[in-house]
């Protein structure tokens, strides 16, 4: 039903830096290519001119930034992203694949850095003006192996420390919970080729489903 | 009351471009320097790091910019302001006078732009986080007098016409409606000197009150 009425197909994939989200964002976009799907990619923050603006100013500033005004830049980079490309791809149709969406937002500021939960969803529900994923993967993998993976090659949001991104998971796995239609979770401490199949499963599923509607 | 806890003084400075209020803020900080007071001058958006790298971007983008992503720069840029500067020196004991503030967003994003008026009250307040000014002087200005002022040089805000600008007055005057005891309007169709006659009697009586407090 709603997968006629968009044209398309959002997907999210969320998780920690080092859960291997990107990589199998990726193996799912040559996927989907491969069967004859049309499939763009993209990413939050930072996917348009503006974004990148923004991320750049997340990311890499040095100085204090206040944990408000990092709220809202990232949903500042949020509306810009649907208004300016998700919308205007799905209304073509198309599979948009985006890597973190407004479940990082939820979990890195809400859960992670303790501010008010329940209010980042409502401005969340303003940055995204009433779209919501079809579908979003969460790639569940242990703090320890995730800051492994990570190494040493951080920016600000990596650096934090372990109790941060153990609320972080914490965080995501309570979204999971209030969420089990959209969000679905997928155990990535395996290899990259179980991570993908258990990935493919799931994406496959979602795709007969919205085809046979 | 406020003025012994804050131990400063919060002053904003708000109406049309061309209405004169930057001219009468600097006039004001000479004043009141001389009275031998410790005033700071600032400005939203754009007056630290970040928020220069905000204003950049909303002032001098090219591209499409979504009205709900403006919304949310400008509060990120308040966030920061707020937190990394005006609550520090109000701290200090010292008088704060900010060239636009949360009024302008309500202006020009709700009135102007046709945006949630209420939602954007609700967004403003988190982004000061209980802060609110001491004083607001609106400058109100007919806006073909204010249009003239600015003449040919307009930044992206300033060239978007006579409608959405009579849209904006109308939005401050509501406002002062509504905050007639912390916003004063001062007529700044008149002469430079005349206005500052006007602004000076303002500041002087608060200033005498919070003194006598």
């Amino acid at each position: 039903m709603y997968f006629k009425m968009q044209k398309g197909l959002f997907i999210t994939f969320e998780g920690a830096d080092g859960s291997g989200k990107t990589t199998q964002l990726n193996k799912v976009k040559d996927f989907l290519t491969q069967e004859g799907f049309d499939v763009v990619i993209t990413r939050e923050p930072g996917s348009l001119d503006i974004g990148q603006k923004i991320r750049n100013i997340l990311l890499h500033h040095e100085g204090f930034v206040s944990d408000r005004c990092e709220m809202f830049l990232f949903l500042a980079d949020r509306s810009q992203h649907v208004d300016a490309f998700i919308k205007p791809e799905l209304d073509q149709g198309k599979i948009v694949l985006c890597d973190r969406h407004t479940d990082s937002t939820v979990a890195y500021q809400g859960y992670g850095r303790c501010q008010d939960v329940e209010l980042l969803k409502k401005l969340n529900a303003i940055a995204v003006n009433g779209l919501a994923p079809d579908l979003t993967l969460l790639y569940d993998v242990s703090t320890e192996t995730a800051q492994q993976r990570v190494g040493s090659e951080k920016d600000r949001m990596e650096s934090i420390g372990l109790d941060f991104h153990s609320k972080v998971r914490k965080g995501y796995l309570e979204l999971q919970k209030e969420n089990p239609d959209r969000i679905k979770i997928v155990d990535a401490n395996n290899s990259i080729d179980k991570v993908f199949e258990d990935t493919k499963e799931i994406v496959v599923k979602l795709i007969q489903e919205r085809r046979g509607k």
